[in-house]
């Protein structure tokens, strides 16, 4: 079974589909594996044995009949349990959602995944409410990064990096408010695609900000995570922020190369204060790609700094009720960031508006001359479990505000960002943000397929157990 | 001269180019009328006489010469003083702002009506930084109604409406946030029309609260609406929430008349808390279109809230450094309430938007089933001047916050509105909102068109002089 933990979910749909394996042995495999991993990881919530075996014989039923399955047909996915799946309460990493009724729905994006056949075994562990970049969570405990169980798998949706890292599932599903895809991405050795914000749909996923918050996938492959994509797009009428955009089919155009398009490194706020290693990964990417252009991105500690207020002050507003009546039902390092959201003067919030539109012009402007920026992930590798404090560029700073220096100013303006793993011996992986303009997702790709072809980026899968 | 007061200024254009008159005739009149209203009115607070009639000259010579002028050759017109006009300092109707140098640059809307031949002949009162419904300016004094110059013209465009309905120029721009076109335009019994939010560029205009701001026209007729907002269309890279749409050219398609509209009017919220004769007003025009359905915009007070909770948020933010440094310059009325929206709880704000999603959600849901809405533009006629309390429906209430009680939901969501004026025997003047769907300003004109038409709406046009 090692070659299903370590393949990816084309891969795995295809031996299926060609009767090399059947859907049945696969899901077992995987069933398997997450129950003699889960003391270890920690990285699922739920585990929905019993269908999901179910669903695997139905479709190795349907391929004997000679019908033509979905194409993820016998696939196991999982997805952070802030996704609905009709039947379980969505608890968004809290015990507060506990109290809820199930789901009577699944999240647009968890059905549109069931419908190419792939089969849901679970829901993942993240950090409450998705407030976080590190996934210790004081209700569900911490996540462990399959590469260093002493290490965090990054957060907010760290389940679902270190679940696909462990060869648990190929694919997962995650949400990204500032970085809580791209920094467990990171972190773990996976690809994790952030996209451009409204263009999947969030129907059916507890938020966090709204204004922010954007859905995305991890896979083992940038061939997967490009098929993924395609398969979630398209307007949504359950959800009122989804682009009405016919989709654009991505992974037809995952092999054209990286010809035509500019790409550039992004220097200044995104050449600074993070470890030499981050950096010299960037170069890698760069020399790969044959970037030698230089960008900056004006005023990003600005964008920055107004992601924090707008993550918290809508987070605020989101959870006002429950901060008034249940306080102590919180995780207290979410609670009390929600609590100071909620008493920011309005005219930070307002302000921290303003500039975005600014900064997005900006921005903007930028992507006339460059079609690609190259920028870390995050500023290190995976800090230990615990660990409060880290010492960056010589100086002592906190570690969970800081995961996310390099991500948070890219979604602020809603970016589409694939981060693409950076394998290095003997160390844990780092991760390199591949960024474009709005709607420019088949572009991101087509450069971290080049990079994976080169065998300049890999997943790394590693299962502790 | 009585004939250029009263007509339209497609008119004015077509006499301009057929040699009837010349541009400098019709200027010269103008100008005087400017001259001889202003103690009366108080309509301008620039008046551009030298410039205007070497522009009007030149008109004269390019058409003697046998050139094509544009659509608007010769025609006057005039801006609310919060464009930007190339060359004076665009006051926003403070006192503050006087220490601005000049405008290098028109606003693109002044432009692109220069561009079709028109004449901007002066700047024009308003509420003191467009916050307010009455123009009682504590810097630039007070515009008087044509109609009743004891009462008030309305605002916050209340020289751009009374300037149009006393007969100086035919063709006035405005800004509108919560009813600042609209209500004006229905105390002085002319047409005026607030497009679609992000529909024409605002750059070089002097904002309010830039999540509400709309730009728009006032006018004798529909025809000039109509034509106006053809000629101020198009993508405008000054404005990044300009919508990059490629314009679509209303002018051709208002006498198609209203065959194939569903029109309703609005109960409920839209039916309550005015005079009577604002109601009849509502039910002489649905007579006249064959409105007989009926639809409720729900929770409409809360969208009225929402839309003050973000007025004075944004408002207060973009004065924030003004509010601390000269808060003795501001007029009294808009300093307060300016400060009190830097006070507002944030989550207030963060919870106005979400509602306000909510709420064009359930309008655009409204617009499966019908096309045009129809409601009051204010709950009553035009006040006295320094009138602070009203009785509305039995009640006693403060005039000022509540004349854009009908006004405020509809901006809130940024739908296309064209108020048309119904002129009463020996009573002044009421307007009914006309409203459709994003984007569909073509039906608001088709139907405006067919009511003037028929002699239901027509501009009151009245000269105090």
């Amino acid at each position: 079974m090692s070659s299903i933990s370590s393949t990816d979910a084309i891969a795995t749909a295809t031996a299926i589909r060609e009767r090399r394996i059947s859907a049945v042995e696969v899901m077992r495999a995987t069933l398997e594996q997450i129950a003699a991993t889960h003391e270890t990881l920690n990285c699922f919530t739920d585990v929905l044995s019993e269908q999901a075996l179910k669903q695997a014989e139905r479709v190795d039923q349907s391929i004997a009949q000679g019908e033509q399955p979905g194409a993820l047909a016998g696939v196991p996915f999982a997805v952070k349990n802030l996704f609905d799946v009709k039947g379980i309460v969505t608890l968004a990493g809290s015990k507060i959602n506990r109290d809820n009724p199930p789901a009577v729905q699944d999240a647009t994006a968890v059905a549109k995944l069931r419908q190419a056949g792939a089969i849901l075994v679970g829901t993942l562990n993240m950090d409450e409410y998705a407030y976080g970049f590190v996934t210790e969570n004081s209700h569900y405990g911490v996540t462990h990064n399959p590469h260093d169980v002493q290490r965090v798998a990054g957060g907010s949706s760290g389940g679902s990096a270190a679940s696909v890292a462990a060869g648990l599932v190929p694919l997962t599903l995650g949400s990204d408010t500032n970085g809580s895809i791209r920094v467990p991405a990171a972190f773990c050795g996976v690809f994790g695609l952030k996209p451009t914000y409204g263009r999947l749909s969030r129907a059916g996923v507890y938020l966090l900000a709204a204004s922010l918050d954007h859905i995305g996938s991890f896979a083992r492959s940038v061939r997967d995570l490009a098929l993924t994509f395609d398969l979630l797009q398209g307007e949504d009428l359950r959800d009122p922020i989804c682009t009405p955009l016919p989709p654009e089919p991505c992974f037809p155009q995952i092999d054209q190369g990286i010809q035509g398009l500019r790409i550039a490194v992004a220097e200044g706020y995104f050449a600074e204060g993070g470890e030499p290693e981050v950096f010299a990964a960037v170069e890698q990417v760069a020399q790969a790609l044959g970037a030698t252009q230089r960008v900056i991105l004006p005023e990003s500690d600005r964008a920055r700094a107004a992601a924090y207020v707008m993550t918290a002050s809508e987070g605020g507003n989101l959870h006002f009720e429950r901060l008034k009546t249940r306080p102590q039902d919180f995780d207290p390092a979410t609670r009390d960031r929600f609590l100071a959201g909620t008493m920011i003067p309005n005219t930070w919030y307002v302000q921290s508006q303003r500039f975005r539109q600014w900064y997005r012009h900006q921005v903007r402007e930028l992507f006339q001359k460059v079609d690609l920026i190259l920028a870390p992930t995050t500023p290190c590798a995976a800090p230990l479990i615990g660990q409060t404090t880290m010492v960056l560029n010589g100086e002592t700073m906190l570690v969970r505000p800081n995961l996310g220096l390099y991500t948070q100013p890219l979604s602020l303006i809603g970016l589409p960002v694939v981060s693409v793993p950076i394998q290095r011996p003997n160390a844990l992986p780092l991760g390199v943000q591949i960024i474009a303009a709005p709607y420019r997702e088949a572009w991101v790709l087509r450069a971290a397929a080049h990079l994976e072809a080169q065998g300049i980026v890999a997943a790394s899968v590693r299962s502790p157990s």
